[in-house]
């Protein structure tokens, strides 16, 4: 059976890989520590569940707009404003089944076939397959480890440059680094973006899983709103990732293109699930923030575990529910030359999972340094420390 | 603001515009009767509702596999197997938010840029959209109308096939037709679909809105399900239109790339909704009867009504929710010219809102009849007669 050609560009997840190994090896019988998952074991907020059965009640079980139901828009639209100093209208806000459909929805807007769009690497590996697979160059930018923490390599970013770049896609408070700008790195992203004219994608799925501090938007910089489109996503925010409900907020002729294209791809987001979503953004943001607390000792009981581990080094990020942790030292002691061996033995050696940089992205020309990722957005604090006991015990 | 080529080669639904026709109409107060909807006003059954509560409070709020829960998947093979006397298994499904996504995804998986795609006008406008937005050469084949209903037009279908055409998207069950392929069309479509070494996209979401004999599937012909992709949806069969719930169905080669699209496109379709969907396939169909007994009666009403006005002519289908009637008589009758101001009119000074031929797909050459659809989903049986009432009125 001949498959089409474009395929051939598709990328994919590759830490799905992770949860199969991870899957296969509890099968057998052996305890796993999930530190991979980049889901939530935490309930959606009950008012959240309440809205929903709600609207199931009330009907909301037909189609509804392409580009939303008109509660659920205006009501992105001032959270979004509000949180980031700005002003939307509805118009301004397309809804989506989720954060991840604003990628590839945002390329195909915006990139021509040949175009080139910049993109974190590592990062969310969807930015390279959907600039690759739509027909564009994907031109990646790394980062270095610093004390301050992750900061983007900005000579080699203006260098890669290209006269057929057209975007850059920006994710502050990033998976998987858990990597913020500070304000002088923010500051030169948008005059980088301006300078070039390009268009911003700002992904802001974890703008609200934050623990300290306030989290800023690029897009609230001046001349960004009007050539920037956020991604922005009930997920992570509301513990509703499988509920599938997100938004694409930006200029009107950007969200009008979105909206055609919802009504080629999947005629509506789920009616009932959007009145869920009214309720979220407008109702009692309790939930929003037990998850955060719930999420925040998890943190501290990961990075005080693993600080113990000799050879472990990593920054305490602010903002997502992942660790970024540099072991070099630890591969180099114990022999290791393999990252997926490396990956394997920790699994079946001390039960746990979690993902390495390469699922991030192909690494950029002079890496050296072996990081990997810790999750602990679906694991709890006791099975943490028990997990890092095991892990240290290998590692030591 | 500089948005993508291809954008210019996307089409949309413009039946939408109809819908907005009338509800600007409504708004200033006056009577609609809504025949232009493919919507049902009919509540999801109880069983099916039931079940989502049930996940949402299991915690089934996480994401899920991108080709579906394993159950769905299974329920999904089951369910198509025994329908059409096939054999497939869970790995032969993958899962999605609505039939349409199949539509685009089915084209990215088999479809070349500059290959070409047979598909029916009229028909459902987004088959013709993707094809030219995929960079596909849209290959319209149109239908008779004839006494024993609309037939496909073999030699013109014959005579359009080029080097390059890749596959035939076939509908039996047609929306806007209504119209169903007899033993002997169905059986040539699968000749010709082999002798030309087509792949087939079998749109099946009609399969279940049955009123008299025995749905049947091109798939079931021999040498068919190896070179088939079926669309199957929750959202007509269960009126569950707005939950988002569908699947394709077929080959593992198409199946396992349309998975890979899944990850990239929307990670998972929501997961609550797929325990709800296989409550719907492997529980009580007394959800399902009672809704196919609702759309007889109003079908019925309908049919009576219409027949009653002088110059229009059709026959009643036994599947959909449609009717397709003719109405060139009364056009020229009344000394219209345009079918827009025909149907605006009929809003106007009926409160009749229907859909015409123009909104699924652009007229083909030679075509001088005229077709109205008039859908009987979303209206119910007392509402229908005094709406065609109105209607006689102005077209007697």
């Amino acid at each position: 059976m001949k498959i089409a050609d474009r395929i051939a560009r598709l990328g994919t997840e590759t830490a799905f890989a992770v949860s199969e190994d991870a899957r296969l090896w509890a099968a057998q019988g052996h305890p796993v520590f999930p530190f991979h998952l980049g889901d939530m074991n935490i309930p959606t907020p009950e008012n959240i569940v309440q809205a929903a059965l709600k609207a199931i009640r009330d009907g909301k079980t037909g189609y509804c707009p392409a580009a939303g139901i008109p509660d659920l828009r205006a009501a992105y639209a001032e959270d979004v404003a509000r949180d980031r100093g700005l002003t939307y209208a509805a118009e301004n806000v397309s809804i989506q089944p989720g954060g991840k459909p604003v990628i590839g929805k945002f390329l195909q807007a915006v990139m021509n076939e040949g175009d080139a769009v910049l993109y974190p690497n590592p990062g969310y590996p969807i930015y390279e397959s959907q600039i690759q697979y739509l027909g564009g160059l994907a031109l990646p930018y790394g980062y270095d480890s610093t004390p301050a923490g992750f900061r983007i390599q900005r000579e080699k970013l203006e260098a890669s440059v290209t006269a057929r770049t057209v975007a850059m896609i920006y994710n502050n408070g990033q998976n998987p680094l858990g990597a913020e700008s500070d304000e002088d790195e923010m500051q030169w992203v948008a005059d980088f973006v301006q300078r070039h004219n390009l268009i911003l994608l700002s992904d802001e799925a974890y703008f609200h899983i934050r623990y300290d501090g306030r989290s800023r938007s690029i897009v609230s910089l001046p001349g960004m709103a009007e050539r920037s489109v956020l991604l922005v996503a009930h997920s992570k925010r509301y513990a509703m990732t499988g509920w599938r409900l997100g938004a694409a907020v930006g200029p009107r002729p950007i969200i009008d293109v979105i909206n055609k294209l919802n009504v080629n791809l999947e005629s509506c987001t789920s009616h009932f699930v959007q009145y869920a979503g009214v309720e979220a953004l407008r109702g009692d943001q309790k939930g929003n923030h037990d998850i955060v607390r719930i999420l925040k000792e998890r943190r501290d009981v990961l990075a005080g575990e693993l600080q113990k581990i000799p050879g472990v080094k990593f920054r305490v990020p602010e903002v997502t529910f992942y660790l970024f942790p540099e072991v070099t030292e630890v591969f180099q002691r114990k022999g290791y030359t393999d990252q997926q061996a490396f990956r394997m033995e920790a699994l079946h050696k001390a039960g746990v999972s979690f993902c390495s940089r390469s699922h991030f992205g192909r690494p950029l020309p002079g890496e050296t340094k072996v990081f990997v990722r810790f999750a602990y957005s679906g694991i709890n604090p006791d099975r943490i420390r028990e997990g890092m006991k095991s892990l240290h015990a290998l590692w030591a």
